[in-house]
C-alpha cells in the first residue's frame, strides 16, 4: 500500500495505541457533550493529550487535530484524534511524566484571577495540589534558548507544589502568551470528566 | 453528574468497548484518507459497523453517527463513532454473527453490475466467497412482516454461499431499496483496509 | 493565481451567485436548527438546491456538498454550499423550471404512506398542489435510455397536477430507488422554512 | 414559529445581510482551499469579519463561528458564518470604520519578527500602509478600563500610519496576548484573496 495513503498505516497500530485512541474518543465526546465547558475554552482553544506509557516524542502523544473550539455555543473538536497532533501540550505532558510517569493525560482551559481563586478552594476541598508557574522567575538565558522553557516551567510547577507533580496548575501571563490552566491525570476520560465537573460547579450548574 | 450529560457515561465504558472504539477510529480515519473510496460511496452513504463479542442488540454495535459521506470529493465521516448509531448495518452484522460469530465488522458500498462482475473475479483470485441475496425469492409473508426480512436475507446469503458466511455479498435491488455491496470481517481496520484496496484496484489506481 | 487554488475563482463570482450563496447558507442554517427535521431525512440524505435564474446545467445549481445528514439527532450539512454539488436534485429542478421558471429551489425528504396521507390534507388546507409520479406508467424505452427519465418524471408530476408545476410531489418507489418527497419554491429560505414547518406540524411539535 | 428556532429568523434577513453572507462563504471557502495559509493560522486561530454598511454593534458583523483552525494540515472553518460570532475582530473593524467607513472586512493571522520584516517590504512594493500598535505607549488608565483599549489601539494604528487607516497592521505582544497581524479591506473576498497571496508568496509557493 502506498505510503501515507489509506488505512495501511492504521493496520500497524499496536494494542496500546488502539486502546488509547478509544479512550481519547470517549473523552472528546464527553467534552463535546459538556455544554458548559464552552465557557472555559481559551482564546488558543483547548487541547486534550494522552501519552504512551514510555512516551519520548510528541509522536507518542495523542491529541485533537485542530483542537477543541466552540461552535454554536458548544465545545466541538475540529478534527479527529491523532498521534503527533499537538506540540505545546504534548511537550508539557512529556516533561511532566519525568516527574510522575503515571500522569499521561492533560487538558488545558481558560485562566482568570476569579477562576483561579475558586480553583484554589476547589482543590483544597479535594486534597488536590494547585500550583503556579511564575514566569517572572524565569532566567533570561532559558527564556531565549529554543526549547528550554518547558523543562524550566514544569520544574517550577513541581517545585511550587512542594516537590511533587500538581493536579492542576497555571502559568502567569507572559508577553504574547495567554495564561491557561492545565489539569492532568492518568487517562483522558478521567481528565475530561474532572474538567467538565469544574465547568459545571464553577458556573453553578452542578 | 446528570444522566446522559457529559463524560459520566464515558467513565463507565468497559475495556472491550474502549478498544473497539479505538479500532473504529483508526478504521474511519483510514477510509477518510482513501480518496478513491469516494467513488464507491452509495446514495444511502457508507457505514462501518463493529459489534461486541457477544452482541445482541444494536446498542452493542459501534457505527459512524451520520454515516460516511463525500465532501470535496473525499470520504468524510459526518459525526463521531457511537454505539447504537446504526440500524440497518447493525442488524445485518448481528444476524450474520449467528452464522459466524467471528464476523464482527462490516462496511457497505455501492453496487453496479460492472463492479459486481469485477468483484466476482477479484474474490475468486483471493479465495473469498462472493454471494448474492436474490430478493425475488423472498416469500411475501416475510417481506411484509416487520423485522422478518433481515434473518431471511442473511440466511439466503449464507445458503447461496454454500452454507457458510460469505466475505462479500450484495442484494439485488428491490422496490425502494438501493442495492449495496457488503464486505465483512473480524475487525473494522481489516475491513476498511480491504474496502479501500478494492476501491484502488477497481479504479485502476493501485 | 493558480487555477482551482485559493480564492481566485471566488473573486470571479457574480452578484447573482453571491446573493444566491447567502440565501442558501441562511436556509441551511435554518434546517440545521430545525431539530425535528432530522426525522424526515431519508436514507439517501436530504439535499437543498437553488438554481440561477437562467440555469441550464447542474453547474448553475447550488447544493450542499455531501448533503444534509443527521448527527447527534440533529440535521447537519456535511460540507459547504457549492455550485455543481448535486446531480439528481439539480437535474430535477432544471427540468421543473421548464414548466415554471420561478421554481428555482427545492428540498427532498422522506416519504412514507402515512406522511403522504397527512401531506395530502396539509396541502389541501393551504391550496397547494400535491402530486405524484407513478413510475409504473413509465415507458420501458424511457426507463432504459440514459438521462431520459427525469424529463418524463417531471412531465408526469405536472400532468398529474392538472397541467401546472406542483408545490409538493413524490415518486412511487422503483427498483433500487428510495421514494422521496420533494418540495419546491422560489428561494431556498422559503423552501427550508416550509419543510421545517411540515416536520414540526407532522411530529406534533408545532 | 418559535423564537430562535428554525429558519424563522432567517426569513427576516434583509438583502444586505444575505449578500454579505454570500460573500463571506465564498471568502471562507477560498481560505479553506488555500492550503499554505495553514502556516499563518495563529494560536488563537484566524477569524474573518465583515461588517454591515452602517454597523454599530458586533451583531452587525459577520464572522466564522468557532474561527478558522487547522485540520489535517489545511485551514478549516470550525462552524458556519454568523452575525455576532466574533467579539475581538468585530470590535476592531467597528472601530476602524470610524476612521474609514469603506474598510468593512478584516482577517487576522500570525505575526513573527521575520514575517513582519517581509511584510514591510511587501507592503512598500504595493503602496500599502503597514502600521504598528506599540502597546508600550498605552496609558495605564486605558489599559485598565474595560473596553477602552480598542479605541486607543485603532487610533494608534492610524496615527502611526500618518493619519489614515492602514492596509495591514499588528500590535506588539502584551502580557497574555498573542501578537497577530491584521489585514483589512472593502469585502471579505478581497481580504481572503490578499491573505492567501501573502501566505503563498511568503512561503515561496507563489
Amino acid at each position: 500500500m502506498h505510503e501515507g495513503k489509506g488505512p495501511g498505516r492504521a493496520g500497524m497500530m499496536d494494542e496500546e495505541g488502539t486502546l488509547m485512541m478509544g479512550k481519547m474518543i470517549i473523552a472528546v465526546e464527553g467534552i463535546e457533550e459538556c455544554r458548559v465547558f464552552a465557557a472555559l475554552v481559551p482564546e488558543v482553544r483547548t487541547n486534550l493529550v494522552y501519552a504512551r506509557e514510555h512516551a519520548r516524542t510528541r509522536e507518542d502523544v495523542l491529541a485533537v487535530d485542530g483542537r477543541i473550539t466552540v461552535v454554536g455555543g458548544r465545545p466541538r473538536a475540529a478534527g479527529w484524534v491523532k498521534f503527533g497532533a499537538s506540540s505545546h501540550m504534548a511537550r508539557l505532558i512529556l516533561e511532566l511524566m519525568k516527574a510522575d510517569p503515571s500522569l499521561r493525560a492533560g487538558i488545558d482551559f481558560a485562566w482568570t484571577p476569579v477562576l483561579s481563586r475558586w480553583l484554589e478552594q476547589y482543590c483544597r476541598e479535594r486534597g488536590w495540589t494547585y500550583s503556579v508557574i511564575d514566569r517572572r522567575g524565569e532566567p533570561e538565558e532559558i527564556r531565549e534558548a529554543e526549547g528550554a522553557s518547558m523543562p524550566w516551567k514544569v520544574a517550577e510547577a513541581v517545585r511550587a507544589a512542594g516537590g511533587k507533580a500538581p493536579k492542576i496548575f497555571y502559568e502567569t501571563g507572559a508577553i504574547g502568551k495567554e495564561p491557561v490552566t492545565v489539569l492532568v491525570g492518568r487517562d483522558p476520560i478521567e481528565v475530561a470528566d474532572q474538567a467538565c465537573e469544574i465547568a459545571r460547579k464553577y458556573h453553578g450548574a452542578g
